[in-house]
C-alpha cells in the first residue's frame, strides 16, 4: 500500500537490481520504534540500507541515488550526459513534488485511505477542491505531452516514474476522468503504467483489495 | 518578497556569479501572460533562462541546474564527488520539501501574506496546527544537528541553502521560538543566515516593509 516503497521498488527494477524487501510493521507501530527511527528519524517507511554505512530515506533521494549509482545499468533516468536533458528532468522532477504531488495526494488520500485505513466517509469538498487543482496541473501536462512523448522529452525518465504511484490508486477511483479526459496524459499513462518494472510492482500492490473493501462498504 | 526567489538568488550568490534579475510584475498578472508562461507554464516565479535555448523552472530544479553546471566554482552544493555525501545531501533536500516546507510555508502564509497582501487576520488555528508539525520536524533537526554541523554533514550544502527564505521570514513573527528554543538549530540558523551570500540576498528582501505593515495594522 505505501506509495513511497512503490517508487523506490520501480526504480530498482527499472535498474534490474537484486535487493531485499524487509517489511516494517506499521499496524504494531515498528516504525516509531528507535530501531526503525535510527534508520528514517521521521518514522515513515521506506529506508534504504546500501552496504554497511548508507541508509537513506526520502523516497525521491532514494531513487535519485539509485539511479545515480547505477548510471550505466538498466534504464538511464536522470539522463546525467546530457546537462539539459538532465537539468529537465530535474525540473519535472520538482513538478511532481510540488504541483502535482500535494493534489493528488489529497483525493487518494479520501477515497482510499479514510474509508479503507480508518472506516470513514471521504471529504467530498476537499476531492472537488483537490480535482480543480489537479486538472489544472494536467492541462500543463496535457499540453506538453502534445509536444514530447514524456514529461522531460521524448524519453522515459525518473520525472515519468515518481507519478506512478499516486497515479495507480487514482486510475481506482472516480477521479481518473481527470487522467481519461485528456488524450495525451491518458496515452502517457498507459505507456508508463504498462512498462515492465512496473508492471512487476503492481502485482504486488493492494488495490485491488481496497476497491474490495471499498465495494463492501 | 519572493521566497522560491530568494532561494534561487542565495544559490547564484554562492557560487559568485553574474545574473540578470528580470522582475515579472504580478500585481498586474504579468506570469500569467502567454509570454511569461512559455518560459513557466505554470505562472509562478522564478523561471531561469541560460543562453539561448534553456529554460528553467522550479526554484529547487534551477538550483540544482546552477550547483551542478558550475560545481567547481565557488561554494560546492551538491558533494557530487563523494556518492554517500551527495547522497544525503538529496535526503536533506527531501526533507526541506517535504517536511519542514509545508508546515513552514503555512504558518508564513498566515503570519506575513495573509495580513500584508489581503489585509486578513491569520487563522490561529491553522498557525498552532504547524506549529506541532515543524517542531516535530525540528525536534529531529535538533538532534541531528547536535551530531553534524549542518543537515548533510560538517558541510554547508544545498540542503542547508534550501532553508534560508522560509525561516527567514518565519524568524519575523513569533513562532520564531520554534527555532531560538532549540540550541542546535538556533546556532545552525545563526550559521547559515549570516553567509555573505545570503546577506546580499537579505539586504534586497522585503520583510522588514512586511514587518512595518503589520505593525500599523
Amino acid at each position: 500500500m505505501s506509495t513511497c516503497t512503490v517508487r523506490v521498488l520501480a526504480c530498482l527494477y527499472e535498474k534490474g537490481l537484486d535487493f531485499q524487501l524487509v517489511p516494517v510493521n506499521m499496524a504494531v507501530g515498528e516504525h516509531k520504534n528507535p530501531a526503525y527511527l535510527a534508520k528514517n528519524p521521521f518514522g515513515q517507511i521506506p529506508a534504504l540500507e546500501d552496504g554497511d554505512d548508507l541508509t537513506l530515506f526520502e523516497s525521491r533521494a532514494i531513487t535519485r541515488y539509485i539511479a545515480t549509482k547505477y548510471k550505466e545499468q538498466g534504464t538511464d533516468l536522470l539522463r546525467m550526459d546530457d546537462s539539459k536533458e538532465s537539468a529537465l528532468v530535474n525540473v519535472w522532477l520538482e513538478v511532481e513534488a510540488h504541483q502535482f504531488g500535494p493534489a493528488i495526494y489529497a483525493i487518494v488520500y479520501q477515497r482510499m485511505v479514510i474509508p479503507v485505513f480508518f472506516g470513514g466517509v471521504p471529504d467530498e469538498e476537499i476531492i472537488e477542491t483537490n480535482s480543480e487543482k489537479l486538472g489544472k496541473v494536467l492541462d500543463v501536462y496535457e499540453e506538453k505531452l502534445s509536444n514530447t512523448n514524456y514529461l522531460a522529452g521524448d524519453f522515459f525518465s525518473l520525472a515519468d516514474l515518481h507519478h506512478l504511484p499516486y497515479t495507480y490508486y487514482l486510475m481506482k477511483t472516480p477521479e481518473a476522468k481527470l487522467i481519461e479526459s485528456r488524450s495525451h496524459v491518458k496515452a502517457w499513462w498507459d505507456d508508463i503504467s504498462s512498462r515492465p518494472a512496473f508492471l512487476k510492482v503492481a502485482e504486488g500492490m493492494k488495490a485491488e483489495i481496497a476497491s474490495e473493501k471499498l465495494s463492501e462498504n
